[in-house]
């Protein structure tokens, strides 16, 4: 049996997954702006069609977007297009709630839908090594493997639908918070004339080590680049994101909450387009020094 | 020339760490119960004296004591013993601003006070494996190295006298915000019913890890054992050291100050001698949850 | 012009307001359970009707419901039953965001829908001396004047429908926060010896003092009544509306923000039907002492 | 029995605080620049004396200064000039532990020192109407009491030495606190185009209000004037001190070390002189809007 998958939405993530879903299988992609869909069909072989009402006519089609409220908006045109038995796979790091709606929605349909955010980022992607945090039924996840395959080297299923993204928004929360402290912590070490730069070495081989600690801060803090590769404006989504999923448990989370306000804060003083370990500048300002 | 050392604090890290020092160099032991001293020189060839003052009488003496009241208190008592340009390596997790000031009023007598604080924990201890975050002058390192050497692999200048228990505080004080996030994040996600052993797995592949995800909270947390080998109680000290560093700084750091006051309501809620994982249960009790 | 009212929702705030109104006005009274609005009638000379839609027929209507979702679930059966001009004038203590949405769509089918939630509690409402945050028009406050003064003795327009409710979600935050400060000061000075009652009387004629200090904390937690006049779970229910204030307005506030996860806990940890003020008795735990 | 009476520090408050005495007692006063103890003696019949020695020869000796520091400072000098049962009463806002060790050094000099700190700033000290949170035992509040008598209206005791310091930081940090808190959930309304004043209004007949919003928003912030009569720089001092009173009690208050923490990047961020409603700036950027 020949698999047909259909990517919509080719953006610095999706472009090359969908390289990499053309390599292996008949695939169809879609775009906002259609000439990004015809130069990935020139580039990778691939077949751009004009409507997402077309692509729902894949046996597998997934969706990369800004967040779930794009995802949403496709439902009509998806359900008057798909064909019999259509997997949806939403690997935007979107909203469990949302996501959770919009499969009860779909199954009337007769689609599954499912959630499957990434980690890795652009560089992941290109190379192909994402990890998916899979939300869905065990058995979904063996139907959609060989596509998920093509551009990921870790699959892990955490439970339900919506449960991949809400790993993904407590994911990038745990990533607010370490920055955050990380940064007030070395800010303070920066202001009593301590070398950071040794500071870091001795923490990265002790218990307070992080990936912040260990990669964004030597590369993207202490070196003043600040690369945007990560906007700002998505981390502070996504700890919102992440204080819908504390609330809809009824749990309690005064840390990662005070954070996400943090970081809202630094939006609007920093700016959203920037990297987000630029909020450290912002700590910064508060301890008057530099972390360097 | 030998080079005799003493070591002062014979407890779970001490111990071993004199043993490594006895099979390099001529070593005289000292514990507030003697019977620890002798058991050591029994077992490792090193030599018991009776009072600190004898002990001061080593080129190089190293404390590994509670706290630096304790480090402190042991002033006169060095002076009083102190031959000529001792060099004292206090290797407690100690306090910046007493260190500042007791090496000062050492410094009046000819003795060189350093702070050289550790990571590892007992296994490394045990191993010879420690890390060492040296503060004091380059030159003190140097003459000290070779003993150091004894029971670190990484040993890193990070500034001077007091810098090393200031780094130290605040890996720890990191240690407890990323402690806490975690497991405010993973009982929400438990409360959901998502599979909280799979979203560890992916978080550690993505950008949210860190020490604690990857290793404490796998080995201690979801096999519910919790095992004391260093204490709630510590850790609310070192978080209380990281504010002193932070309001010495005249630096601003919400979150490590909220992180630190709710380590303490854990420490009297949970228990002081619990393992500083077992401030997840107080979450749980939070969240009406269990991370398992 | 004889104006007829209707009042929808019969519950500790609702009953006496309905009584307040019958004084003035025709006014018909609805409520879930038939028997309360039948007890309404016969004591205050009310009429209960038997439907939504019935009680819709008024010119002006009040509803006074537990949430917003309340709220909007009746919106159906109102519009079956509105006659030309309908005033709806909701005094529930409800969500900004639901409210405007309502509005909009009621709005199309000729009947304005704005917000007038209260603050005084029972006692407020028995006296008819309650105040209201007005959300609407100006012209529409002038027309249902009259009726809100039937129960109110302060009545404030605070901005366009939805801005009631917004002002009423930070108002009982600020209530939170102050509480929960509070709280924390009186148990360190507690746990030291300090005269408690001593230190309000005179933090009360000081910079620190608030309504909480004043009133709660003398009346309800030196007396160790906890009196439950408003509960732990729909502080912890303003507190999140209040959020979603926050949030919908792009704004940051760390202190409401993790204040309202710690009343979280208190809902979790000592109940959601008691009093608002037992949120201290989690602070007294985390304290180990008691405020008295 | 002539009483006379003696004061140290003739600042903002203690120079109209002085004055009221000199109307009872006879009075020494004594400053660090001496001209002021000289315009001070010419405008109230004062008597300026050159030194703290001299000071000390009266029966009650008061200081009022900008920290504990400068009060200890004063020691050696007060010790060798008292005679004979020298009551010391500083009304600084000082640090109770502090307080507590001098009050055991100078106990064995034979002289009583308690602390006296006060509420209602420059208006209430020129007035003589100012609140007094007395820390010391009942009898030497009697025996001091005329004097305070001389400035204060309230005088409440609230326990051992040390507490009036105690009460007075943690006031300071519920002040801290309540306009932190205020600040923020205003400036969301403002986003949102709610009318502030309104909402103030109504906010001052609801459970939320406390003095922040009933005077200090409305007189200093609406009207974009901040009057520096309490600098930012000194309410971060305090609400430094309550941290201390906290972490002395092994108490949690994660709301107040929080708001330390913020009032810390106020300092840093809009000026150590500013008044503490300016604290306020940094919230409205942190939102994008301004609080009118």
């Amino acid at each position: 049996m020949n698999v047909t998958v259909a990517f919509v939405g080719l953006g610095a993530m999706g472009y090359p997954m969908a390289a990499h879903l053309s390599r292996r299988f008949e695939t169809l992609v879609w775009n906002r702006t259609h000439e990004k869909a015809l130069q990935h069909a020139a580039e990778y072989g691939s077949r751009a069609v004009t409507s997402v009402a077309a692509a729902a006519e894949a046996d597998i089609l997934f969706t990369c977007l800004p967040t779930s409220a794009e995802v949403a908006a496709l439902a009509g045109d998806v359900i008057s297009g798909a064909g019999n038995g259509l997997v949806w796979v939403d690997c935007t790091s979107g909203d469990p709630e949302v996501t959770r709606e919009l499969a009860v929605r779909l199954a009337g349909q007769g689609i599954e839908f499912v959630d499957a955010p990434l980690s890795g980022g652009t560089a992941g992607a290109e190379a192909g090594k994402l990890s998916v945090m899979f939300g869905g039924a065990e058995s979904t996840l063996e139907e959609v493997r060989p596509a998920l395959e093509a551009f990921a080297t870790k699959i892990v299923r955490v439970g339900e639908v919506g449960s991949g993204h809400a790993v993904k928004a407590i994911n990038n929360a745990l990533l607010a918070v370490n920055l955050w402290a990380a940064g007030e912590g070395l800010a303070a070490l920066a202001a009593l004339g301590v070398d950071v730069g040794a500071a870091l070495e001795v923490i990265n081989a002790s218990s307070g080590r992080s990936n912040v600690t260990e990669n964004l801060i030597p590369q993207r803090v202490l070196t003043r680049t600040f690369p945007a590769t990560f906007k700002l404006a998505l981390l502070a989504k996504d700890a919102g994101l992440a204080m819908d999923v504390v609330r809809g448990a009824r749990a309690s989370a005064p840390v990662i909450a005070m954070t996400e306000s943090l970081i809202r804060a630094a939006v609007n003083e920093i700016g959203p387009d920037e990297d987000h370990t630029a909020a450290l500048k912002l700590i910064e300002r508060w301890s008057k020094t530099e972390i360097r």
